[in-house]
């Protein structure tokens, strides 16, 4: 059996950089139209940065179809110069609060600093999208993304013109923010493996699992429920996806103090297209399309191209137990489709 | 600095087998008076296997001060008759629910089972203690404590004579049942980790920290805080120190699924004296001897020797990042006390 669908765009990766950026792009540029390219490693700041950083990208991509779509780091150091000089280049600017991930030590520590709200200010006038890592860092690890949702309408009531997307949203009361609270300039990213997981995939069947660790952690059965509902079934337009896919090598991994991040690029279609028909919707291709093809872009303001399709054929595919260094999501498992 | 306090007992060990088991008796037998030896790895469910593992750790402690304390396995193949051959040789019997840690696998599936009551039955008869992994398997991660509170309810209303030890509790629901609801024949142990750790400490501080990993996991700060309570200020004498200290190869832990237990015998004591002079009760070491060296063996029906005393010093130590290829707790950190 094969199906086809619009080409979707995953609005949230890390590319890394070096051989790393090599391995790793080609996987997204053979399935994806478009990625939005998160800005922390390398660190992104300034429009110059994300041309070189684009120039790279496309490079690797071998694909000329394939279009990344720049966002900038948000630091004590950005102006609102910054954001002017790089409108053109960047779709959007990432907030990460300081700390809370993988290369945030230098992100914001005060979401209220003047210096960041005239940023705020700038994004808003120019139309750049603000993307929120939603993490209060020093909250316990299973409240940082229900304790940050205050500084979130802090900042959408402060900027009534501002679009924000909270990025890998892991809890029921984010999704419900979104759908049921938010203005519809807000909207939000779920990741593959938040659709999969719960705490229990990190540390509760019988051992720890590095490679199924990231920031949000996954959390509750409840909440796996609700973002389900939210990609499954949400109409808002305004729940679409994000992979997060975030390499680390496998060393890096399986360690004393092991990275935050899951590396899904390789085997999100396929996962999705599984869930989504298993989901028991008739029209499961057609809301997988939603969700991962056109919400996103449309939400970005950018063209869909309903002529571009991408196939995928069932037959069992055995996902490699590592690929460049890297172990994937579902590393040796061997799962019912694969991109044709 | 000198301190001296009544030789400490540790009421929940794992020693292993073979080279391991020569590697970690000797830490736990230089400092404590007695151990309750778990009966998982290896596993120990007749009279006979455990006189056998019984004599095997006499050899390895060397010293002979120094007291093992057997326990049974309770399996599907346990009968009465089984629990009154080892009644001179074992103190306890140990439930693991199937499944829910290491080496579990053939642990009790039904805690309703008639061959499992009638063995209760012979243990209340025959006065051997039941000690308790109160985690109910197939709930999430961090509900299986609070889940099994319901079971340990039940074999505690069935058996009126019955002593019953909570295992290595981690929730402030559990803290309470044994101090405000439970019978006096109801106990609880409580690791050192358990009064360090939360949940944060395992996903939550920048990282995935496999040798901060075990079951029961740590739970969140106000659980820590009731720990940290019941073990400083409780004046039950039913809440005392099983550090579940549990050692696995560092190869083991650094893992894509890494095992779960904490080595901490060689670094238990000086941290239980770091803590309890922190809690800032003027007769921190009077409270300490409570916790760690009377309240275990007087539930247990032991003699208390008091004196048979160790003594600590200040002065820093820094915890080997390495034992015997085997990472232990609060490796690589410097602390403020050393046993003398």
């Amino acid at each position: 059996m094969r199906l086809s669908l619009i080409r979707p765009s995953d609005m949230h990766v890390h590319f890394r950089d070096g051989a790393m950026l090599r391995d790793v792009v080609p996987q997204t540029a053979a399935q994806f139209r478009r990625a939005v390219v998160m800005p922390n490693v390398p660190p992104i700041e300034t429009a110059d940065d994300a041309r070189a950083y684009e120039r790279k990208i496309r490079e690797a991509a071998g694909d000329a179809a394939f279009r990344p779509l720049m966002t900038l780091k948000l630091t004590h150091r950005t102006t609102p110069a910054m954001i002017r000089d790089a409108r053109d280049v960047a779709v959007a600017a990432k907030l990460y609060p300081a700390g809370v991930t993988t290369a945030s030590h230098d992100g914001i520590g005060d979401p209220d600093d003047p210096g960041l709200l005239a940023v705020f200010e700038e994004m808003q006038r120019v139309g750049m999208i603000l993307c929120i890592h939603g993490e209060a860092p020093d909250a316990f690890v299973l409240d940082r993304e229900a304790t940050y949702l205050d500084v979130v309408r802090r900042i959408v009531g402060r900027f009534p013109g501002l679009k924000v997307v909270m990025e890998h949203i892991t809890t029921a009361a984010s999704a419900r923010y979104v759908e049921e609270e938010a203005p519809a300039r807000i909207a939000a990213t779920i990741t593959v493996h938040h659709l999969v997981h719960t705490l229990d995939d990190v540390i509760g069947k019988g051992g720890i699992r590095p490679h199924h660790f990231c920031y949000p952690v996954p959390k509750r059965p409840e909440d796996l429920r609700a973002l389900r509902r939210a990609a499954f079934h949400s109409t808002s337009g305004r729940i679409f996806f994000g992979s997060d896919t975030a390499p680390h090598p496998k060393g890096a991994k399986e360690s004393a103090c092991g990275c935050a991040g899951v590396y899904s690029a390789p085997v999100a279609l396929p996962t999705l297209v599984e869930l989504f028909l298993e989901s028991g919707r008739e029209d499961a291709i057609r809301r997988l399309e939603a969700f991962a093809s056109t919400n996103g872009p449309r939400f970005y303001g950018l063209p869909v191209d309903e002529s571009d399709t991408i196939s995928l054929e069932d037959g069992p595919w055995t996902v490699p137990a590592e690929m460049g260094g890297v172990v994937p999501f579902r590393a040796g498992e061997t799962i019912p489709w694969r991109v044709a």
